[in-house]
């Protein structure tokens, strides 16, 4: 996570933020803790999240409340793996907190926020992130839509995903994604416990410690 | 999980159990579908879910209504790795979705319902159950202290869980459970994605399947 994340014009991806106030808020604070990479993958999250409520008319993605609330989680998800927010728990929660302390920054409700943590802290956990609430499920969506074919054939997203990529670049998100959850965990091996996400990255990193390239857990 | 749960005498259990008409309900049902050492493993973890609750004066362990959801949640969060309720999703989830059908059948409402549902389905999901709910919490704590000596040692339950344990006997559930979620799982490998207990299970199983004590992952 070497990017700078201080002087970057990233003003290119504004026409892609919902200009309500809290998304504002959301983006302009995710602009200072995530690196380029992160940034636009958060960013896309959302945008497919949003693109499968709307599809599917749920509410979770489709009314203004409820929207920022996606918002803000989509645009959080990735906190934790942020030297910002470099915890002695795993990604995930450390990204949940973050969020959730963010969204009662900004007068979000306790209810409201907690939403927003649980789909944080779940959206690693399959099967469980899909059922637990409508919005864990959109961000799951979301990142599963930006990460798996599978998912892309599944939910018929493929040509819309080409074109937000074609305007929001990956910038290998996956290398540098797995490799910034296994250097935190390495000299804190709590943050990786063996049935989690990071468990199985700090597996495949240690199976195979010269491996440069995404990693194999991933 | 050869063990018949027809015809047998279960009835020095019913100690434990509080008498309120949920706690029956929950408890007769768990007798239909737990083979004796999962029956004893369930009990174990409400009794020292609701030890811990009342050593801190949490109310989800210490008023009526809520000790109730406590129960349902630990009586049945293993069901799914019955042959009742082997479906196509991860153990954890099946066992959720068997138990807030349960709880529902009884008359519980949606909201409280789908707290136990989220307590099942995250019970093996580390640093997540812990925070995402109090009753989560408990159902989590009241596991680790049947399984870790770490937790007993951290929560100073050593007596307290032995003199449960010389009255609810562990009966090799160790081994039974983790043979129990791979057995499972080996036909049907979508209920044991890599970031998941069951994926930690069958993971040390195929690496040394001729391994019969308890499975390495547990």
């Amino acid at each position: 996570m070497m990017e700078n994340t201080a002087s970057r014009d990233d003003e290119y991806l504004r026409r892609f933020v919902p200009s309500r106030p809290l998304c504002v808020a959301a983006f302009d604070y995710a602009q200072t803790q995530l690196p380029l990479t992160l940034l636009h993958h958060s960013l896309r999250v959302f945008i497919f999240a949003k693109w499968l409520a709307e599809r599917e008319d749920d509410v979770w993605g489709t009314q203004d409340a409820t929207a920022d609330l996606l918002f803000v989680a989509s645009i959080c998800h990735d906190l934790g793996a942020t030297h910002h927010h470099d915890g002695e728990l795993r990604f995930e929660v450390e990204g949940a907190n973050a969020a959730k302390e963010f969204a009662l920054s900004q007068g979000v409700e306790e209810k409201s926020a907690h939403l927003i943590w649980i789909a944080v802290a779940v959206h690693t956990s399959p099967q469980i992130a899909e059922r637990i609430h409508p919005l864990s499920r959109l961000v799951r969506l979301g990142v599963m839509i930006d990460f798996r074919q599978a998912t892309r054939d599944e939910l018929g997203a493929n040509e819309y995903a080409g074109s937000i990529e074609s305007q929001i670049p990956r910038l290998e998100i996956e290398k540098i994604l797995g490799d910034a959850v296994v250097k935190q965990a390495l000299p804190k091996r709590h943050k990786a416990p063996a049935a989690s996400w990071p468990g199985v990255l700090v597996r495949a990193h240690l199976e195979n410690p010269d491996w440069n390239g995404v990693n194999r857990g991933f």
